[in-house]
């Protein structure tokens, strides 16, 4: 077969997305909810089926000259581009550093890839380059190489920074989202819901007395000191997209088991419970961008969230919740007033672009 | 500094881009050509300053647990995203095992992240989806991780795809832009401007009696086999935006020295001659998908050509110029009726978004 010939994809496989529900792409098929999952499972991967795609991972777990490399990738669309506590430039070098992290992995190398809109002040792109080379130096990690491209006014929208990164995982270092086990404790290294209210605030013109920063921030150094204390950790996971509740919901039905989690543990700052409650979100489902949620053995929940708490970027760590055997797939949550409720994964989109 | 702090950066370096010249990015820095090549050595090298970066490969080469390993990136904004000989899809697969065959890599695991316009029928994402799959079993690389994101209608075109490429370096490879020694041999793999003049004649609804089809397909093994018969082969590049004149420029500034190129020899397909004619175009700038340039040492270019032409991409492989002390870092080209003329970078665009 011709590389240059279609040949029988024009008459292949049905599409495996209902199209008489779905005959177009809809803003919720990106938000990382329900949509996504199911774009994802339905289309992706059974086309590019492989062991590595096929982990379900933040990143895919290489083996290369005998060394075990995580590999991931993270195209950031977040609008308006520079909001309060950063940049998507910063959001850019963070977020990819994030994922690697979250495979186990000591990030080292970064790709990035501009698509620029035509007309985006020259000064802009510039603090954006700045922004992106002092995230890469904090974390430790270098942008090795690049494109550019630039698409006509009104075929983008300022700028989209997609973001790959390599890391090494040491030896010994094994996470799996379908290695949860009933007792396993659910350690959050923060408050919640902070980057996507941040975004939230500056879209909408709102004023919360004080300005709600993102936490966009590299979590590798903090992953790295939970794998020295705590060595069994089933998996890491930062809730970005989808916040906490989807990337717990993703690891219940990974792991066929339940989450109960505890509302009055999950810590929050107060003007962004406020913010939220003026807004209309459940901070459960709003993006964070420098937290990270860690699910360990019961016996070694303790030393981590010591270590959590060493840290710069966890020394607010709580265990908010834990595995269980009953309602296998399902999230719930014991709320303040001694009820219980379901915390589903989103069908629609919360926060178009906040990543 | 905390890493959600702005701090210096707003009172930080000037611009390196003469703002007063320069004050918005236009589609000319995104073309391959004098514009790109200026932001990215005044702007981004400065900033991401490191060896990796600044062997001015189409990738990075880093060392990784006793390996060599190439790494690349490539946004790919073509439009029409369907075009004669190909898509998106297949371009954006292509396109970085490509880069990964410049840097003498055998190409292994790409990464894909998909920025998808709301309102993309969903047919045409299974299209490319499908398509991206076969492209990826012909060249023999697998798809291991992604991401998907959905911007508003009118904020994207339809679907940007960012692909990033990990390859093997086997031992013993070493090219480098900056090797060219006079007296070496340009070799061409085949037929120029075929996909550049696809993509304009469907955008310009022009008809040439008989279609154009883009030439895009995978080069990794015909680059493999360049090395294998011209192991001083001193760096092989794929001339893409900007075409043939763009890539020789670059080397020719690279290594200081002079190329020589002979227009009878540069061959072309009659329809695209005429096409590039009644199109004002050069096609000597016109961007090719499927075909690589390979500078060689004279004593080997003889058994270079064989190999390539051994090759079913490489069948018409030519030497079309050679490699000069005179005229430094400049291309110049012997005209079919005798004259010589200057070679030059392109200052603007010719085709925007043709990859």
């Amino acid at each position: 077969m011709s590389t240059n010939d279609h040949g029988d994809l024009a008459s292949g496989p049905v599409c495996p997305v209902p199209i008489s529900r779905y005959p177009a792409v809809l803003l919720a098929h990106g938000g990382g909810g329900k949509l996504t999952q199911h774009l994802i499972q339905s289309m992706f991967q059974p086309q590019f089926s492989n062991p590595a795609l096929n982990a379900l991972h933040d990143g895919a777990t290489l083996s290369l000259a005998g060394a075990r490399l995580a590999f991931t990738t993270d195209a950031h669309v977040v609008s308006p581009i520079v909001f309060p506590g950063g940049d998507i430039g910063m959001l850019a070098v963070n977020g990819t550093v994030n994922d690697l992290a979250m495979c186990g992995a000591q990030p080292l190398y970064l790709a990035a890839a501009l698509i620029i809109e035509e007309g985006l002040p020259m000064e802009r792109l510039w603090e954006i380059v700045r922004s992106m080379s002092a995230a890469a130096a904090a974390a430790g990690v270098q942008i090795v190489t690049g494109d550019t491209k630039v698409v006509e006014r009104g075929k983008g929208d300022g700028i989209f920074i997609t973001t790959t990164g390599i890391g090494l995982i040491p030896p010994g270092v094994s996470m799996r989202p379908d290695a949860l086990t009933p007792g396993d404790r659910i350690l959050l290294s923060g408050r919640i819901a902070e980057h996507g209210v941040a975004i939230l605030s500056v879209r909408e013109g709102l004023e919360f007395g004080t300005t709600i920063k993102s936490d966009t921030a590299p979590l590798h150094r903090l992953a790295q000191a939970i794998l020295r204390a705590a060595p069994s950790v089933r998996v890491m996971r930062d809730p970005t997209r989808g916040g906490i509740a989807s990337a717990l919901n993703e690891l219940a039905q990974s792991s066929k088991v339940g989450i109960v989690l505890r509302e009055d543990r999950i810590p929050m700052a107060a003007e962004v419970h406020g913010a939220c409650e003026l807004l209309g979100l459940d901070p459960l489902y709003v993006a964070n961008e420098g937290k990270l949620l860690a699910i360990v053995p019961a016996d070694e929940a303790a030393q981590a969230l010591v270590a959590m708490r060493a840290d710069p970027l966890g020394l607010e760590a709580v265990e908010i919740g834990e595995v269980t055997s009953e309602h296998a797939g399902i999230v719930t949550m014991q709320t303040g007033i001694g009820g219980t409720r379901v915390i589903d994964m989103l069908t629609g989109e919360q926060l178009p672009r906040i990543c």
